[in-house]
């Protein structure tokens, strides 16, 4: 994948406009204040565990925006539909989106549909795009990190984070793959694990009116290990983490062990990932824990200029390196 | 297709937010001053005279933000890829699209990519969301309308035209449509037309500048057709045009007559209507006329209180009703 973005797709692009522009390759470009993203949704099966087609893309869309510390403001929907889709599997991840839509106070301001005959797509693919401003909880969590340290951060992006600065994650990591997985011809198994799907813009509105957050991203593809080697990559820094605080649901380590896939590179739907100051990290770790989204947060470690990349100490002891992912460990999760 | 907008979709959503809600279906919905729009496109085949998926997506969206009054200011990109997709299929899309974005002077700020099994997408769908702001010829058109009338524009909504209004066309109906059909598979035929796929940004700042515009629309999808209903029913209107004023390619009425397709229902991808000012209409056919873009712009007509719906006075003589159509004559053109 990166491979194909890097030789057929980036290149052709102008990457460097805006304040975030295409080249970071972070959650949402920037540009004129505008925060703006997009994703298709390609899940397979359309309904899982704890979620949908529906309610993935809106929380995929709102927390582009919201991790880059944006107030998200309206969701697109482009809609590409199989002929001979039941209208009950229509209407029931439309009633998953408006739910999504106003739970999380996005509304869907424009939309397109297209529908095409059979084999031509899969059932339903929905892509959402989704535009940001910025937001006065942003403005105040740099004001706090400005009492702390020198900077001139604006957005939370990838390439802010410096050693020292703790490593938070929000909850459980690997909940939405497996789900998603044990629903799927061919590998369905017995489980209680449900997706963690979610829209975050309202934890993390909170967590920044706490402050001293640098850098923030949601690790959906590629997982907790692909948003540590960005954050390293493009800040320069290495990053230290501990297995034994990822906090992990015993049924997701159970069937990661099964299927030979590494919790740490499988995509999540409802986490954020954190970069936060050390004198404000235990602050945000107590106000992300009384949120129901945040309150299985973790400080994991912290980033540090005495390493590269991205290392773990293991819970058997030693440590290994955390690899940025080699594609998707599981294809057509999102 | 309306019917399942009305029935399934459009319901489930809180249309009624911004300054032109999801429900007014305009061509972009507006919320806090930015203009934002999507379309997925899965054209076939993916190559036609005179453009390609890329140019089609640049200037699909584009366009939906210009008819607004609108600059478009940025462009999301998202790609579902059916896996065995030839490298070179994908780089002349990519090509094609940096060429379009290029043109028209709006970047791709963000993207997003999906590869699929063979048989869950057909080679490619492109989905575009762009974004728009404000433009300084927006409001110097509103200025000189406001010496004309009285009137609280904000946009160039569908809903604005009143009687006496001018309606103009900026060129040829029916090219894109009749170009990709003309290539494809159990239709091919004999033709010299191509596309008009092409971004109206630049033609219309220059038209805004001339003042007087009180509605614009791109015709795609249901054509010239479809949009005189929708500036007729939004507006409260009648629209009375005269057929032998409509811009039309002989290929493409030959074509038309063959296919037993009305040019008028035919999606074009590089037109607009305009209901202008009368005080202001010749200015402003003038001033398209002087663009490559427009020049073959036409005055087909004018909205009327005396008439429901939209009359065409035809050549054979008499007047006959343009219904809105019913479905695409033609699928996947867009």
């Amino acid at each position: 994948m990166r491979e194909m973005l890097e030789t057929f797709i980036l290149p052709k692009l102008k990457g460097d406009v805006g304040d975030v522009p295409l080249s970071a390759l972070d959650d949402s470009g920037v540009i004129d204040d505008i925060v703006f993203t997009i994703d298709g949704h390609t899940v397979k099966p359309l309904f899982f565990p704890g979620g949908d087609i529906g309610s993935l893309s809106v929380a995929g869309t709102v927390n582009d925006i919201a991790v880059m510390g944006a107030r998200p403001v309206a969701l697109a929907l482009s809609l590409v539909i199989e002929e001979g889709l039941e209208s009950e599997v229509l209407e029931k991840v439309m009633d998953s989106i408006a739910r999504a839509s106003e739970k999380a106070g996005v509304p869907v301001m424009a939309g397109d549909t297209k529908v095409v005959e059979r084999g031509a797509a899969d059932k339903l693919i929905v892509t959402t795009s989704g535009i940001g401003v910025r937001s006065h909880w942003l403005d105040a969590n740099i004001r706090i990190l400005k009492k702390i340290r020198h900077t001139h951060i604006r957005w939370l992006k990838d390439s802010n984070v410096q050693a020292g600065d703790k490593i938070i994650v929000s909850g459980t990591v690997g909940d939405h793959g497996i789900a998603v997985l044990s629903c799927r011809d061919g590998y369905g198994f017995e489980s209680d694990i449900v997706s963690d799907v979610c829209s975050l813009n309202h934890m993390i509105e909170k967590a920044l009116a706490i402050g001293g957050i640098v850098a923030m991203k949601d690790p959906t593809r590629g997982g907790l290990a692909n948003t540590l080697n960005e954050f390293a990559e493009k800040s320069g820094v290495g990053i230290e983490i501990d297995e034994s605080l990822i906090p992990i649901n015993p049924g997701v380590k159970t069937a990661c062990g099964l299927l030979g896939i590494d919790p740490l590179e499988i995509g999540n739907e409802g986490k954020a990932v954190m970069a936060v100051a050390p004198e404000k990290a235990d602050a945000v770790l107590e106000c992300l824990r009384a949120t129901p989204e945040g309150k299985d947060a973790s400080i994991i470690g912290q980033a540090s200029s005495e390493i590269k990349g991205v290392l773990m100490t293991t819970i058997i002891g030693g440590r290994r390196v955390v690899e940025p992912p080699i594609g998707d460990p599981v294809p057509r999760i999102c």
